[in-house]
């Protein structure tokens, strides 16, 4: 006897890769039918946007106030893009003047903000962002490796034209899959591109299709996807939709403020000033005065198998961060890291003789 | 009390990439340092190969008999190279003397050529032609994805100085992460680019450094790794040692052979005339007349649980694919799928009736 018929498992894939997709769309708070995950991680993702959305000459903008988007600018630069960049300090964001007056002044095809700025502890504003990219025939690109899940975002609403994350952050799966979305305004723009985007790995075109987001009846082998990734992400989108959007931003900012609530009764100072500008994922604390924070770290993670992190690009030596994102933040993961924290203060002053 | 000091997290993952590194070496037999895994699948590994070793306006050359050699000409096209193909029937390979005159024709900086041709199971050759190479002052780039750990390839001795593969083939590892080497020859040239690699996750002098292959002491944060594959490889590449590099090769080498014996023997053609060209991990089977191939390859889905390929590029509709290779290359497996394509041309004939 033959073995019962079972599902063909290019039906499963497919199935699993729609799941993701609504869970993408879900996250996103978006009906993009161009949602799918990149293979690859954050990084990824963001040399996808950037190189579909920009062909080379074009202007791009991109917001400088941490890593990300000298990274995004170092990208644009790379495939021929016209980079200007609109810079700020570590821990300060932009005002919606200051954007319109670059957008004004550089007429970007493509301006690159990043809403959860891991390496300096900002939350970007988003509000009213998007129709100014839309007044001035701009495309909005928004990284959210850090943020999304743990604090409001809606990118239809919003008006983004292209947002990405990771997998690995709030989402808490494991690193190698990107999820990303391009509204039809971007897509209009990368389908009459005059050339080829530089990386037929990022083509979206070929992308499209291999997602099933082209509405065409086959897909046509583009790469072989990390399918052990695709499996987790899905989970991982599963368990988000299952507490919810809402709860799950309510969450995250309930435990920072009573992280940042805690940290300050300790006697030590948050690196964003302006309270509704911290990010509730990523906890920057101005590195004290009296310590290397190479020591703390050290000391946590060799005494209490803890990572906290120094800064990271324009942070760094000004800053300890602390990551408490998807079901890491819980007010008992914070207890656990003021304790450590305290202990570490008592152990690493460089009096202490 | 506190907990028992650990070891450092950052040092785990070092030693598992510096394993991985070792595991690679031995299976690509070479020596060279800048050995490592690319975080993305083989396309990628591609991808990174031609967009490190071409600048905008550079010769390239790609060896061009089924779908892996149309990719590369794609890729190296994308990013400015001037590309020109040499192109053969599937099935066939090329001889010594026509790379010769087209090496000496075009003048490339960087020659394609691959070593598993999957899209028609050709195994090429490789004697000769990296000195061919180095004669005519040309990098030579070997896509091994479907061959390495298949069959014998000798990195160093066979003058190859780019050579990459996936892990989801031999080496039976999830996909996701791709091994690459780079000889002194190549590095030399990329790191006297006078242009920077139009991909920044991709830049070799990044990864390079992420990998501690340049010597430097400290890394710098270039993208999140997947841990979780990078762990998959590493347990591959120690089963690959484990049965020894010889024996694998030796292994494959009787399954095909036992494999294609017996497919003559039911009547069926083997696609590639030249014994000595046949790819051990990879059969391609002339698509049998007086049937649809898809009707074959959907009934030992269905009924089989069994999934063999039509073709792919160049190769659809002229072949049957069948691919047996890591644990997967076993005579057991063979009489398996012996069996079960005996069924298949029992029920599938047109003519059936």
């Amino acid at each position: 006897m033959l073995p019962p018929p079972i599902t063909h498992p290019i039906f499963c894939m497919s199935q699993i890769m729609s799941d993701i997709k609504s869970g993408i769309q879900y996250m996103f708070q978006t009906r993009n039918s161009m949602t799918f995950a990149v293979s690859g991680t954050g990084h990824t993702a963001m040399e996808c946007a950037i190189c579909n959305a920009v062909e080379p000459g074009e202007s791009v903008l991109t917001a400088v106030n941490g890593i990300w988007g000298e990274r995004a600018a170092d990208m644009a630069d790379r495939i021929g893009g016209r980079v200007n960049t609109m810079v700020a300090a570590p821990g300060v964001f932009f005002t919606n003047a200051e954007i319109e007056q670059a957008l004004s002044k550089h007429r970007p095809v493509l301006f690159f903000l990043t809403h959860g700025e891991s390496s300096t502890g900002v939350l970007h504003p988003l509000e009213g962002i998007g129709q100014l990219c839309l007044k001035y025939n701009c495309l909005f690109l928004v990284d959210s490796v850090a943020s999304i899940g743990g604090a409001p975002l809606h990118m239809d609403r919003q008006g983004i034209d292209i947002l990405y994350t990771g997998s690995q952050k709030v989402l808490n799966a494991p690193p190698g899959t990107a999820p990303i979305s391009f509204s039809e305004r971007a897509c209009q723009k990368i389908f009459s591109r005059r050339t080829k985007p530089v990386s037929f790995c990022l083509d979206l075109s070929w992308l499209a299709n291999y997602w099933g987001c082209d509405g065409k009846p086959s897909r046509v082998y583009h790469h072989t996807g990390p399918v052990t990734a695709f499996y987790s992400l899905r989970e991982s989108l599963a368990v988000l939709a299952e507490e919810g959007l809402e709860n799950s931003w309510e969450r995250h900012q309930k435990v920072a403020e009573y992280f940042h609530t805690a940290l300050e009764s300790m006697g030590l100072k948050l690196f964003v000033k302006e309270k509704n500008a911290r990010l509730p994922t990523v906890t920057t604390i101005v590195a004290p005065h009296g310590y290397d924070w190479k020591d703390i770290t050290s000391y946590l993670m060799k005494t209490h198998n803890l990572e906290i992190s120094g800064g990271l690009g324009p942070s760094v030596g000004l800053v300890l961060r602390v990551g408490l994102m998807g079901c890491n933040s819980s007010k008992a993961n914070v207890d656990m890291v003021l304790a450590a924290l305290k202990d570490a203060l008592k152990h690493c002053h460089k009096n202490k003789m």
